[in-house]
């Protein structure tokens, strides 16, 4: 099926977010539609805003290219940088929605929501890349999470990295 | 905010959508596209397939205008005409998302799953348009469906009709 | 398996339930524990309250056989008369997990809240109850919702009809 | 409010848990109800199965003390030990309520499904308790998750030193 890929990133809210991981998720974002994929993300702060306004900053940018998938029932919290806003209600529990909707996962550091987030792609079997430089991305390079598969998360050191291990698998 | 407005299509699925529901669906799907909405629905067949396919026959269809929100975590179960899959993983409480999601919701024809999807509509309350002549949108039309709220589901008897009442709304 | 039978009720909230609903709420909630069901609801007020509060008043009531599943992250949002809380944090969602949970679903009048979880229990196949005389569970007796099903909503009049059809099924 | 207090458990299911995990998941249950919790777990197998097994065990035990919180729309698929289903139908998601539900948390061992919890558990801000010895809840003993938090996940060696870190609580 010809459907575009969907990237799911995942990492640090506006709280926990560094100003490394804002600033390679910004050249994600840009590689990612330079590269004709679609993003997917958590639509609020830090890592997610990132992601998306690096997103415009792409010659190949279309308005559709980016979306926030929110913890609230009311699309106005996402980031302006989300084109398309899907509001679900269910906090937390939105995570699921986030890691199945990728055809691929990368964390950019992160805090406890991005752990909780690199576990569920995990479970589901979800192509999985981890910045190795910061929060729990970091920590979980190259790591093997349980017997339930028998890859690992790969590690990424740079954007271009990440892109370059992604167009491998589409 | 300049984010273009979502209409969230609700109806028959594969095993209740009527043909006069699929007729109604596809062109509503056109003109929605044709007037600037993005169109977000279950993602499956019936209503939701139709109204998908309508959009891509618009002069001003693009890739990324059709979402289908699915209620299981597998991408591939949804039909060819949605640009993009959100893979919920919960079952019908997915229909919360459909509703919560659309800056306005348009019900066609439907069962018992349309039927949720009215009430949690009104309960997120939102502008909420029924098909006046089949199934649940057409018995609910023009009811109020308790005191939460003073206004009524608005009835609407072709797709021209709906589009026009949706554009005094945006 | 011999684990006790859970009786989902649904019904008005604090906002919708009528004074008539709240009265066979009661007697409802006294008689499933007198005949030794557990009952579940979305432990907040009006018709849930009121069943809670009614399972009390039984000489069989046990701590313990009366469960509030909540919209909400927060346990001490519920009633006083909910012995166990399950808090979800999905919001409206939460509706289909009250209706999975019960081995039967019974309506006591309501709006639209009730009316989505009317909707969802027809859909999980449950056999389900609903009070003749009120709200939507009144305008839904007797009636099938559509195709999926060939049985129909089963109407009751009196708390004891409720009681004597529930023991045909267990 | 005297609403009896409610433990969760998470940790291996039947693919991850390690047989030591499931010996001190079942003097876990024991204690847990000899000390007036109840207990709430995922439903299914592993550590869960371990928890409810042992809640039996008790002289204290009383039908109601278990809770399984499955990941489907089915009853039947919890483990036998749990008196209580609540059938969620939203998968993973469903980590949420478990974490959500319980006034305090603990692991036991574990694998991504786990770790998962772990994270849920942290975010909700919840007492959070883990095994030292096997899992991820012996690889997140002690550690502060991200700053959103200024404590620690509180390790324990031994059952009983974990009822006594509970009892400190409540």
């Amino acid at each position: 099926m010809g459907r575009r890929k969907i990237i799911s990133i995942i990492g640090g809210s506006a709280q926990t977010a560094l100003d490394e991981d804002r600033a390679i998720a910004l050249t994600i974002g840009k590689l990612l539609i330079d590269n004709g994929y679609r993003i997917l993300c958590g639509g609020y702060g830090g890592v997610m805003e990132a992601v998306c306004k690096g997103a415009r900053s792409s010659n190949k940018y279309k308005e559709g290219d980016t979306i926030g998938v929110i913890a609230s029932l009311e699309s106005n919290d996402a980031n302006e940088f989300c084109d398309i806003v899907i509001a679900t209600g269910i906090h937390y529990a939105r995570n699921q929605i986030i890691t199945a909707s990728g055809d691929a996962i990368a964390a950019i550091g992160g805090g406890s929501g991005t752990l909780s987030e690199i576990a569920f792609a995990w479970q589901l079997g979800k192509p999985l890349f981890s910045y190795k430089k910061t929060g729990w991305s970091g920590k979980l390079s190259e790591m093997q999470l349980d017997n339930k598969r028998s890859d690992t998360i790969i590690g990424y050191d740079t954007a271009q990295q990440l892109i370059e291990k992604l167009n491998t698998l589409f």
